[in-house]
């Protein structure tokens, strides 16, 4: 690897955050699968003096079912550990009186148990997968196109994710979708959003240049942690491309074949 | 209305481009229903010495098929006269030896019969309404997303229409979808692309500042209309919205309140 420049930073560096899908485990049937050397490679992180956290765009569903299935894939993970959209979301809409019309997985329903959803006066999405039907789309722009100023929250703007059986659309996609349709630009909750990276640096304590993020998606995880002032690594791992070693925009500072390469080479340094 | 510009420009006319949902009749339940007073404005034109073609994104059935709704609807009009998509892309692929993956509604996979789809290097979609399930939007990313050079086509580039239970979302929402997850842009087949537009001219026997053309669409009717140098009048029927009247970047030539008293606008002015 020619990855001196970041090889180096590690060295100094006071803290790592994970993306989650396409890091630990590829997602699918079932639980999905844990990445080879996955599991291993946060229980070195953790034995270390680095600080960690997670971050996710999942909103499949909940965070306590969430961190309960990596728990059974085997990592040492825990809820407060774990950063994810819809608890931003929520946040968000409270301060602003917003009440949504949700269109997002079943799963996701509980973190907005406590949001008043009667008379929308926003739609907010997130990755809904096999409820992104014609029907449900169709039903979420009628309400936008019927708001005197349509408002639309995207949970995350991935254009797609890769599980055990293939590659899957994401919400960004549907996020373009209805931007298209109603002429309005979504406001993004979630990864690659400079307030939800800085929510995370916060509940670490540390300053952007002391953080590496380790991502598969280049321009989310990578292109979004570098905005912050992070150093970007990308896996080879999950939604990984060959052509996203010569993006036209993004660059990571580091490319490792997957998270356990990334640790080793972390640790490696400060030895 | 102060519509002087176009009402001079009626006088010395010498053909009608109509478009059809939205202006002749509302889709829904069956066959929809004729606007009123659209029967008779069409035949009116037809006894006059207008020249006169329909021009249609209609991507839901063949032409055959659409036109005998229409008939039913009680339109004088046959298939010679209508101008719609799918065949104009049936004529790309064949002259650039594609092979499409296509997401079309049912109905109009008999226009592509003749069309080889083995082992497929480019994908079409249409208006493919409940077919464009999450399932069917997947199947036709993963084989873009797979081609060494994804090629799209897109039948249209609506955003919405107007069906009798309520607005529905068109193609365009969904090009856009699948630009935004492979990184590409689609070429549009049918309005407004100038080309699909000059091959009704050409079959008029017209310049385009001898033609008006009359949708419900004030983006792809009217404003593709005028880029080829024809006048473009908006209905407010259909689709129509009020905030249409102050758009941005497209003013229609003239606005009336629907087809038939276009018709009367212009057959007044020659007598």
């Amino acid at each position: 690897m020619a990855d001196s420049v970041w090889s180096n930073y590690a060295r100094s560096s006071k803290g790592v955050i994970l993306d989650m899908c396409g890091v630990l485990y590829d997602s699918g049937e079932g639980d999905g699968v844990a990445i080879p050397g996955s599991v291993e490679a946060v229980k070195k992180l953790k034995a270390s003096d680095l600080k960690l956290r997670f971050c996710t765009n999942e909103t499949q569903a909940s965070r306590e079912k969430f961190v309960a299935k990596l728990q059974r894939l085997g990592f040492d993970i825990s809820v407060a550990e774990v950063f994810s959209p819809a608890p931003a979301a929520v946040a968000v809409l409270r301060k602003r009186g917003l009440r949504p019309h949700l269109l997002v997985y079943d799963g996701l329903l509980p973190e907005f148990d406590s949001v008043d959803k009667s008379d929308p006066n926003c739609v907010v999405i997130g990755d809904a997968a096999k409820k992104f039907s014609y029907e449900n789309l169709n039903e979420a722009f009628r309400v936008l196109i019927g708001l005197e100023k349509p408002l639309l929250f995207s949970l995350g703007k991935g254009k797609y994710y890769k599980e055990t059986d293939g590659l899957k659309l994401d919400v960004g996609v549907y996020m373009k979708a209805l931007e298209y349709a109603c002429d309005v630009e979504a406001e993004v909750i979630g990864k690659p959003s400079a307030q939800f990276f800085q929510s995370v640096l916060d509940d670490m304590g540390l300053q952007s240049h002391e953080v590496v993020m380790i991502g598969d998606d280049l321009v989310n995880d990578v292109g979004g942690a570098q905005q912050c002032g992070m150093k970007g690594v990308q896996v080879r791992t999950g939604k990984y491309r060959p052509r996203d070693e010569s993006h036209p925009t993004v660059t990571a500072d580091g490319m490792v074949d997957n998270l356990a390469q990334a640790v080793d080479m972390i640790l490696s340094q400060r030895r």
